[in-house]
């Protein structure tokens, strides 16, 4: 690793880890440069701190961490005898620096409205493309390990597999920020009980428990905070809103809001129109200059528009008017549905084509392991590699089985109890 | 205390002080009144997370914080016997709660450009009246101990001297968001020591080692994050963005921004004019809606704006490529100032009258503990009261001596080494 | 509750809750008493801290921090309109207490070899029926609810089940102080999901995820602490040590260590006997004598005692240099065994009837959940009742499942290898 | 440094700190000597736990931790160019692992009577000059850096100086278990910002409020928890029932405990006795097998002594009667010690020779920064080199001057009000 010149020696002060240093003068720019500070501005977890106030924490810290967790993931590897070399080392940490640099404000709405088509794995990708040109092709080796192209595929798997640095950091960090303890992991654990073996990133015997105890707390973290269901709501609610804006904006209606986001309310690209270099550059311009600022500065001003489902639905999300939310294992009953919608029209008197505005459904998942894609596998002491769903005595199927809830949503106000 | 309606009984999720219960009814609902969920959206500490990247908590949590506290010194207080009706309690807690309701976005910088001339204690009493009258008068009490005109001043105290609840959350919290850990305070152990005394909040004798600790700590976290150097850029360059849109606004150029936002920058008024029940409610219609995100947003459209100044000021925030800022004991000496003053005019071709926003100085004061406003006195078990700073055997002088230092910015480019 | 005479009203600092006020002066006196002092020299977790350094807290500690849980399960439960009489309160609260007030030194050690026969249970109510004579049966109704002789059920529970405040404490407490920081439960939000129906204690639906989390946490803290191979080793070589000492005590050999520690040797009392008054004062007065430092101190002396076994075995807890121990899924291969004991008696001349001391194999087993002691049950919103295992989609019948591990035990130094 | 065999790469986990590393060989088996393993038995803060529970932690725990924090010193030095080579960084490493190799048990206690005339340095340097000779000499070079013989002086500073890795690590543990938060201090950053200069540690100074605050926080630590009343009251008595155990002795009476513990009451040796080799060999014998637990386990068998001053006494500590202290700025009124010792007389029937046992008094001082000492010296941009103490512009006079305490104890049970 390259010595770094004092003024580009930096130590960052983060709550979860202490002192992180960054390690070369990569780093260093790669954080400086504008894509970068972007993440500052867009909190880690959307609308959650509607619910728990104090997750304001954003994707830079949560960038930061996974790269400080990464060099120990390195550190402990080479100690087991683990090739790594000088460059492989600064690649996969530029890798896991940049692995979220893609992600726009209230990632999961907007991918579903403004940026339909694209999600932000593409959207990563194309701009660390972006940043290699600039940076004189610096950025080649972390690209091949970010597509799984490298044949030390382990590498890889640290930064994006069941047990990447990833997650390891964005469970800490949101167990700590959100204040639900009990979704605390080992991560220092976890991560000395890495292993590699035939270019697969394993864990070792003697870590089984601590990967049980890290699906589980998981799990936890995504009924308890992730998909808790007043965020689920606020998150629908948001959607309903972009969508909203963005019909008015294709009838020709007018409305508030920065150009990125005009721009984006405008345009219906999907990955295939990336490949066009015009349509490309464009996206990328516009789409680097959006952040959580522009979609909760526009809606405020949005609760005053003319349209009076536009002003209805962003007063309810700036406000915290939040509505009702139904969670069951089951599909709810055809007749409630049809119940609220009924409500809808005849007291409310809203349109039919805006009733799905007010009153929807739909089915929200999660599996907290996901036993197709890069699994955890454990090394036992004799060299015998198996799944940890083999591996565990606790009969980890459930966990892999996707959960399933349905939801119904429509405003509290209309509630007949 | 009203027992609550089980809809309304509430429990808050603190990273800090873990569960939070709301109290009462009246709490409840002014928690979700829009003037106080505009509290999420402002930053606690402003453009601090540029330097402390954990430091993106807000005015929201800090409110609730200093609630919860509240409430456990109300607890000790009655246990030594301090008289604390009900209604009192109540009072005190609403007045805390909404201690900072008057806070705007980026505050120090806001205050010295779009508000000028009124202070967010002015703000806090205005909107306070607001809410007493949407709420019939039940914050009458609440008001009163606000303003320091209810015979029992020990309940002002709680809401607001050099040891109230305010501080003792703010401390704690920005301590453990910014990752600066010894900052942190014993606020637990300071709030057992407090009692009363003539109507005086006082602390108990043996607690004059923590509240030494405290000021210490307070010193501490002033310097080493509120009037950290890179942080102190950041805000000068904040506010220069801001005086630069209202001199445009004023000279009649378009700049972009949400229509409270303009509403700010094109108009001057001071206290007095809030007399003025039209500019009054103006005045409060248009604070209210601004928050971060306005602030935030129009910046990143003001990066391309025509005007030199402004962009370039405006992209030296956004994009965090903050001026060099210098700090001394004493001024600096003149030809130092007019030194980067040639090159701005020379070399960069600023104007003559734009240099202020380039090249500036200007004096910063501290002081940790200030001898002359409610200070903080001790209780000895003779009955006798003292001052802190004659109780303590560490002479404390030095803490309420105002520390001023002498700082100088300009563009980190123009540096000639 | 009574109103505390100022000398009696105590706060009790505690690092992993804080603040913990004592609720009443029967508390108070109870916690003064010599029985209860006695647990300040009692490691919570025998021998662990010659593994995690940190592990050296008492089962004082331990019984004080479940006191202060059983407090905030009281409040929260009568908040759901659970009748819980103010004497219900002390005396589960007095319960809780003194659960563990039948804990000797190194317990699990201890049972199999100075008191066997007589496990901690019935010593802890011996020693609260003791106690309650001398309190004038102020400890009656303490005493039927430990005994689960008291119709409100959930009163026992709160005490002793799967879901008690022991466990909830014990399990926060040494994760804590072990360091193994992804053993934390998320207790405040287990407390807050509490409930009572018909007279059982059951846990609100919304709560099964903190259950799961709490399952897994607990069986971590079980492989990776308690069942730590090192700490086995180390308390079976504890269990050889006394054997040894209690043997040759059998046979007229004269060993070092105080009066208690002789009588206990001497005796070999079992339940029954201490039907018998005397047998029973003499236990008692020699029990309640007994802690950590006599155990320690005595072996220390034993380290140089002419028996060369006991010597052997004391100077290899005290010096820590421990067995090997080997630990399997499945029995040991008998040869494996047989090898072992021929290197002892034809390398080492370890007489043939000494040959247990020296090498050694057992069973040890554990279930996170028993699924027929006291289950853990969960209240649907429909009023419905399901057992966790039920209730969860997670298959915890693994959980329930004993897990049986094999170990196998000689000295490190006749490893071949 | 070395590569480690597999069997001696060891991670201690520690509940401050997380997981310790340890770096070598040497290290590994100085850990692993009797003498260290011994640490493990004896308290950190002696009799504390009888008012902070938690504060149960051993010299052990310190000893590696502050082996840690000397780790991290090492490499800050070195990058910013510090000349530390290999040898260097092992021997000042073992050093601050063995400072304190020499504490007995309850250290103050033992120091004024069993060891009278031996402090634990002049002991710690006997044993580690002892387990040099067992080590073949490879500790030539952390003892000539203990005893401040080696060139450069800054790596003695670091072992013990007034921010010496003894007293980081001390004050954060101590703090951590004792459950004082506020008296956590930034050992990270105060690491950080160490430096040399001549040979010497400096701190540049923009660590200067970092080391008020160190200094402050060691101040609360001191008369919150160090000199807090009651544990002085518990040390005072420990010392009265070791005088009378050792007058009894001397008179020929016989009393109970171990062999090392009758020595030590047997002899009294100096630090010249300790030239002649056999007087020196039996001490380190009779030392080294002394611990807590001879103390504990013995003063519990003296409860039941004949003698009653010995009894009472010893029942005192053991069931926490503690004796009243009356603490004051000035000396108690002649007529009040008297009061005491004539009720004592009077009433009590106590000896005229054996007063000095139940009503004493004396002085304890403390002062946070000895100005006199290794003083901490701060580093300006400048090159000017200045003591903190003129540095801070807080007047630290003060913490330098030496704060004197008066008190008188007597059993609280003679209290007349």
């Amino acid at each position: 690793m390259n010595v770094l010149k004092t003024n580009k020696r930096k130590i960052i002060n983060d709550p979860v880890f202490g002192f992180i240093n960054l390690q070369s003068e990569l780093i260093f720019d790669l954080i400086e440069h504008p894509y970068f500070q972007r993440l500052r501005r867009i909190k880690q977890l959307g609308l959650s701190f509607l619910v728990f106030p104090g997750a304001t924490h954003t994707r830079f810290e949560h960038a930061i961490g996974s790269l400080h967790l990464m060099g120990l993931a390195i550190d402990v590897l080479r100690l087991k005898g683990v090739d790594i070399t000088n460059e492989e080392a600064d690649a996969v940490s530029v890798a896991i620096l940049l692995h979220d640099i893609g992600h726009g404000p209230f990632s999961h709405s907007l991918e579903s409205t403004l940026v339909t088509g694209i999600n932000h794995e593409t959207l990563s990708l194309l701009l660390m493309e972006e940043l290699n040109r600039e940076f004189n092709g610096e950025l080649d080796l972390a690209i091949r390990i970010f597509k799984d192209e490298y044949p030390k595929r382990f590498l890889h798997q640290l930064v994006s597999s069941q047990l990447d640095m990833d997650r390891l950091d964005y469970l800490r960090r949101d167990s700590f920020f959100s204040g639900v303890v009990e979704g605390t992991i080992g991560s220092d654990r976890i991560i000395k009980m890495l292993n590699v073996d035939a270019d697969r990133l394993v864990v070792d015997k003697k870590g089984i428990y601590s990967i049980e105890q890290f699906l589980i707390a998981r799990r936890l973290m995504y009924w308890q905070v992730y998909l808790h269901k007043t965020v689920l709501s606020a998150e629908f609610l948001l959607i309903n809103v972009l969508k909203r804006a963005k019909e008015l904006v294709t009838r020709g209606v007018d409305i508030y809001g920065p150009p990125q986001l005009q721009w984006l309310l405008n345009h219906y690209l999907t990955a295939e129109d990336l490949k066009n270099g015009d349509h490309k550059s464009s996206m990328i311009k516009n789409f680097v200059s959006l952040d959580d600022s522009d979609i909760i500065s526009s809606m405020k001003v949005w609760c005053n528009h003319s349209d009076p489902v536009l002003s209805y639905l962003a007063n309810s999300v700036i406000n915290r008017k939040l509505f009702k939310i139904k969670i069951m294992d089951h599909s709810f009953p055809k007749k409630k549905f049809k119940y609220y919608r009924t409500i809808a029209s005849e007291k409310y008197s809203v349109a039919e084509e805006d009733l799905d505005y007010f009153v929807f459904q739909g089915v929200i998942t999660n599996n907290a392991y996901e036993s197709e894609y890069e699994n955890i596998l454990i090394l036992f002491n004799s060299g015998k590699i198996a799944d940890i769903s083999e591996a565990s005595d606790i009969d980890l199927t459930a966990l892999s089985k996707t959960v399933k809830k349905h939801y119904l949503c429509y405003p509290k106000e209309w509630d007949t109890k």
